[in-house]
């Protein structure tokens, strides 16, 4: 125990300083749910709110990583001295492994000392993304990260929270895909602040362009709200790419003038504080002892969920400390 | 309020009798998260376990809806009377819409009045699919379905978790959609009882199922675990259908002589459990007076998100009757 505090301190150190072996650790900690994440967010805390958060997201074939790699190339090359990328697997609920695949095309910027991009798996819970990223952006942040994309698949619930937490959130389209009715469903409508048309020179790419202006053009949107833009791109051209950071900077202004920005950032804070102590409470429930009997109950039709769910928080009030 | 309370026990009543309208409201009720809904599962209790659970989840495309529908249709010509179809749409968590898509195949069935057919949204919360589909489950027990199958995409976590919960898990793929790598990431590889290689006709099937056959071969088993099956179907001509129901029954006899489905039903339970403590756990978080004060310290850098949950865990404790 006692010749771990000082490793914290140093990898935080080290970080800091543009280790991006330090980087690495300090995300596999948060990864990991290690014990000393709390001490590891105390350090940190200062760094928070240093970095322009960017979400993406979209359902698989989109060419998130393809975007995202010229993204980071385009912001490097307007001087950005150090841009973070984490992508955020849905992961194995169940072992938590992340295993490779369209990460390979990242490996472009393996070379360069100014992008750390790192894959980052949820291990297990629920939760644990809603926990994890915030505290990852967080160790970006403090290892100087001017822009820091986080890259999630946009289909189910949790990776569209996820996202969505972000300053500005991309959701990518292609078109062939039943874009627009997937998009819808799968809640990414609402969340967009640029939407990007990719493999705009396919079939079917002004169909989903214009699907898309038709869905906001129909959305309901108080005076003064932000309009998503849409933009069309070929990221393996590359082209496009300049205009989706020129809408991102066009949001940016908007949330600037708009105080949206300070605002969208406390969601998150709020979001972040209420993913620990869910993560904290769901540890104690799964600690009661009469859980497994109370399951038992319910399955056999011999007790009621809900009524099973009051036990439980009754005993969780006794146990509190 | 007063009105209220008939009304519930008469579309109780009317469910068990096999009125699909009443079935439908109350799948609604369980839905929009009705403050009657611990009435609804107390009057339900008593039908819990009666019908068998089949999860159907996959990435889009890969064919879940008509799979869904050849399953409905044979399992009705072998006989079952009643058999329920949930389809659990990721949905969007800000406005919980669920929009009409490819549930349109399904209306193939909608002039059978022994099968019951509902698109389910999970409107808004993480936890919300969690907590609603066993309900939602349980009202189509209530109802007489012999067997039910739920469907979901197979993306996100929240779905992965709800599907990996039924009795016996299917999880389809397609060729060409880089499926194993895919099914992998997703952490459905862990959850499949049945692997179902969908659009068998096409080219890069076998390939699909030999890259799934050779995982199955790596995976760690424990001895006298279940070893997935994989069955190759075209549900569209249809064929391999059949093949589906006989691994179905094949697992379901596998679960039944080594004691897994009670096993099963009682972990489905205690999630369940857990999921309704955690959904009333986060409206008493969301209503701490403190929170909006803690984000906004932990949005500035002020302060560290743990160090803030801390005292909203205080404050919960305080609050507590």
């Amino acid at each position: 125990m006692t010749d771990q505090r000082p490793e914290l301190t140093t990898l935080v150190k080290r970080a800091r300083d543009g280790d991006p072996r330090a980087v690495a650790k300090l995300i596999t900690l948060v990864e990991s749910n290690d014990p000393r994440l709390p001490e590891l967010a105390a350090a940190l805390a200062a760094d928070t709110g240093t970095a322009q958060v960017i979400g993406l997201t979209g359902a698989p074939g989109v060419g998130k990583s393809t975007v995202t790699a010229e993204l980071v190339r385009a912001l490097r090359a307007a001087g950005r001295q150090r841009v973070g990328v984490l992508a955020v697997d849905p992961s194995s609920p169940f072992t938590g492994g992340a295993i490779l695949g369209d990460r390979v095309r990242m490996q472009d910027h393996a070379t360069d000392p100014g992008v750390y991009i790192r894959s980052m798996s949820s291990r297990g819970s629920l939760g644990g993304l809603a926990a994890a990223t915030p505290q990852a952006v967080r160790v970006l942040e403090g290892a100087g990260c001017e822009v820091i994309l986080v890259e999630t698949v946009g289909v189910g619930q949790a990776e569209v929270a996820v996202a969505s937490l972000a300053d500005t959130t991309l959701v990518l389209l292609a078109p062939g895909l039943g874009d627009a009715i997937q998009a819808a469903k799968a809640g990414i409508l609402e969340i967009a602040d640029v939407f990007v048309v990719n493999k705009a020179d396919r079939d079917g790419a002004d169909a989903t362009y214009h699907d898309i202006q038709g869905m906001i053009g129909l959305a309901d949107r108080a005076p003064g709200q932000w309009r998503p833009q849409v933009v069309r791109a070929v990221a393996t051209r590359p082209s496009g790419i300049d205009e989706i950071l020129a809408a991102i900077d066009k949001h940016r202004d908007w949330l600037r003038t708009h105080d949206q920005l300070r605002r969208r950032r406390e969601q998150r804070a709020a979001a972040e504080i209420e993913a620990i102590v869910l993560a904290g409470l769901r540890h104690r429930i799964e600690a009661v002892a009469a859980l497994p009997g109370l399951a038992a109950a319910v399955a056999a039709g011999e007790q009621d969920p809900y009524t099973a769910a009051g036990a439980i928080l009754t005993e969780l009030g006794a146990a509190r400390p």
